[in-house]
């Protein structure tokens, strides 16, 4: 394809047309993998219903970038001509849900029988541990788009297979076993709210499935 | 001065010189306004040191961004040629500090009598609502550079002065009454975990001087 340089730009130059209006989600270009698109506008969506519902105040945070170069094309209009990525030191999601402090990591494969352990960063492995550490609620959410599911499971459990397991992925049977498959919908888009209940809040109710009981 | 236009773009070109390596701390072009570089470096300061204790884990937001273009000069580098500033949604720090979720806003004036309440801005307002709402510890952080004093002040204090005082301006004298003065130093240079403990983890201390005492 002739034009195989030129497209992306195009494609940049529809999106600038609409600059002016602030977009309520990010871009897909402030991702720097588009595979985690769907599930991050899936979880935004969801953050926002939470949020209108007032159940809780979960926020993504904004993608970290070094600002090099500043132009004002007009008074009160700021235009960033030069920035670059930089690397997050914490996950990309907290906030807060009937009083904890809450912390995840979203992410997804299409691979239907492994997940690969570098989709896990050690800044986020550290993070986690630390939100561990200080009575907080971590957790990651996997997706496998291949099977349609959503899981959510305990960061202590999944950091704890990714240090044990020396292959380079965890199989998709390990999800099974110890992650909680997520309800999905309309509204909100994933019901991750009541894993959150099931594994940290709620001792009581099926005291074998429950991993993690905090308040027990 | 006829290279007013020019000097601020020398001074990103400097600054350029050294962007392959990543900053330990924000550039100050990703703040808008220059007048919180100084308590924003303080805080930053003090918030890589609670961490290095284990104290507590609170970190500053990115500045939002909204990319549009990206150029990739060379294969696995980014650069982002066009971009702009975002409205947040949110308060700059949130974290986790004794299992608590934290949250809450820094502003600084020159002023030494008035603290101009549009430094103060609709979406931290709403936000720290919010967070009060759902059992969360909120509040903000206000320098008065002139004094070189810092105070903490409960969020629904300061809200609710914002609301009630028709003037454009909160005076100092009320912080004096309504705010802790924090403790300032090396490490950290903020002390301002004490006065957390003070307002809202610690009922049994001072009963007469404390605000919120969630716990009691």
């Amino acid at each position: 394809m002739t034009n195989s340089i030129q497209y992306p730009n195009k494609l940049h130059r529809s999106r600038k047309s609409g600059e002016l209006e602030p977009k309520e989600k990010q871009a897909p270009l402030d991702n720097h993998s588009s595979r985690g698109t769907s599930l991050e506008d899936d979880l935004n969506a969801s953050n926002q219903y939470y949020k209108d519902q007032k159940t809780a105040l979960i926020y993504k945070k904004p993608t970290p970038i070094q600002v090099v170069r500043v132009d004002y094309p007009t008074r009160n209009r700021a235009k960033i001509t030069e920035a670059y990525y930089r690397t997050p030191s914490t996950t990309d999601y907290n906030g807060l849900y009937k009083g904890h402090y809450i912390d995840f990591e979203a992410k997804q494969t299409q691979n239907p029988n492994l997940f690969p352990k570098y989709l896990v960063q050690p800044h986020q492995i550290s993070h986690l541990k630390m939100v561990h550490d200080q009575g907080g609620i971590g957790f990651f959410i996997v997706r496998f788009t291949s099977h349609k599911e959503t899981f959510l499971v305990d960061a202590m459990d999944l950091i704890q297979a990714h240090e044990t397991i020396v292959a380079k992925s965890i199989p998709y049977s390990w999800f099974k076993e110890h992650g909680i498959v997520l309800r999905e919908g309309l509204y909100p888009r994933i019901h991750y709210l009541e894993a959150v209940d099931k594994l940290y809040l709620n001792p009581s109710l099926k005291k074998g499935e429950i991993k993690k009981d905090k308040d027990a």
